[in-house]
C-alpha cells in the first residue's frame, strides 16, 4: 500500500543494491530482487551489517516479511 | 486513512523537509517526495538526527513504512 | 471507529487545544485542527510536555498517527 | 465486536463511574459517557489512579482508543 | 474465529468459573457471563491472582478485550 | 489462513500430544482437541513446561488464543 | 501477500533446508514442507539454532505461525 512515489523507487531499485532497516534494530544490505504493496522484500547477496556498517553475516538470498520493515534505502551510485 | 487535514498538511508539504518521529525512538529529517494513506513516506536526502538534532547518519533517499511513524512535521520556514 | 460521543468530543475540541497521551509515553499539547474515525489527529502549535507538564520541546504544526494515541483530552476552560 | 454480554454491561455502566485498565499498566477511572464496539471509550471526570488507588492525576473528559484497553470494570453500588 | 472446539469449550463453561490468563503475565479467575468469538470476555465475581493463586484484587464484574488474551481454561469440578 | 500443509498437520495431530511454544516465552503441552485457521487451539491435559521440559504447572483444558503462538510441533511417537 | 519472488523463492525451496528468523531472535534450520501466503511455515526436521549455528534444540515437524517469522532463506548448495 505505498505510495505510487514508494513502489516507483523500490521498482527502480530492482537489480541494485538496497539498504533495509529492520525493527529488530538489524541493519540488511542486499541486490533487491522483488517487493510488494507489504513491503515484503527479496534480496540477493544479502549481508547483515553491524553498527559500523561493517558485515556482520553472510545471508545469501533472503524473503523478508514487510511488516518487519522499517525503511528501505536505495544505495547511491555516484 | 488521516483524514483530510492530515493528507493536506502532506501534500503542502511535498517537496518541503519534514521532520518525523519513529517508534524506535529515531528522528529523521528529509524532502518529502511521497506519501499516501498509511503515512507510508518517502524522503529525499533524509538524515537521521541525535537527540539535539545533529545529524547522526545521512540516509539519501528512503522509504519509511508508515505504521513505524509516530508523526510528521513540517519544518516551520519564516 | 470512535463512537458518535468520542467523535462529538473531538469534533467540539476543534480549534482548542487538546492533550494527547502517546503509546511511547510521551503527552502532546496543541490546537486539534483535525482528526478522523482512526484518531489520526492534526495539530498546531503542538509541544512535548515533560512529566511536569512543562514543555520540553515545540513541534509546530504535527499530524500523528491514530494507532500512537492512548487517550486525547480536550483542555477545560473555565 | 465485544459480545452482546459485553456491550450490555457497557451499555448499563452508562453515566456511572467504570474503572479501566490500560496496557501501560493505568487504571483509570471516570464517568462513562460512550463506547463503541472496539472498545473506545469517553470518559469524564476522568483520574489517573497509583497501584493503591489513590487519585495521581486529573484527567477531566477523556477519549480512550479502544486497542489501549486491557478492561472495563463498573464500580460496584451497594 | 477460535475453532467450533473453541467455541464450544467457551459454551459449557457460561457460568462456571474459568481462569484467564493475560499477556500482561496477569491470571484472572472468575465466572464467565459472557464471550464471542474475538475471545472478548465478561467475568463476574472476578479476581486477579498473584503467581502462587491466592488473591490479589477483587474486581467484580468485568469485560476482558480479548486481543490481550494468551489463554482460557474452565477449571475443574470433580 | 496457514496452508493446507499447516492444516494437515494440525489434523493428523488431533487427539495426539502436540508442544506450543508461546510468544511470552512459555512452551505448553499437551492433547490436540481442536484448532482453526487462526491456530487458535484447544489442549486437553495441558501442562506449561519449564526451560528443562520438566512440568511446572497443570493446566487442564486450555483454549489458547492463536496469536499468541510462535510455532506447534506434534510430538514425535516412534 | 508476498510477491510471486517471493512466493517462487518459497516454491523453490520445497524439500530443502531453509534458515528462518523468527521476532523472538530465535534461528530455525528445517526443511520446507508447506508454506502459503502469510509465511505460515511447515519445517521438518527442524532444528533451533544457537548465535554460533551449533544446534540447540531438535524439533522435528513444526508449524510456524507466519507473524512471528522475519525472514527465510534457502541455504545454498552449491
Amino acid at each position: 500500500m505505498p505510495s505510487d512515489v514508494s513502489l516507483k523507487i523500490l521498482s527502480e531499485s530492482l537489480g541494485n543494491t538496497v539498504l533495509v532497516r529492520l525493527r529488530s534494530g538489524r541493519m540488511l544490505r542486499g541486490i533487491l530482487q522483488g517487493y510488494d504493496q507489504h513491503m515484503n522484500l527479496v534480496l540477493e547477496q544479502a549481508e547483515e551489517l553491524s553498527a559500523d556498517n561493517s558485515i556482520q553475516r553472510r545471508l545469501g538470498v533472503i524473503v523478508v516479511r514487510g511488516d518487519n520493515v522499517i525503511m528501505v534505502s536505495p544505495t547511491i551510485k555516484e
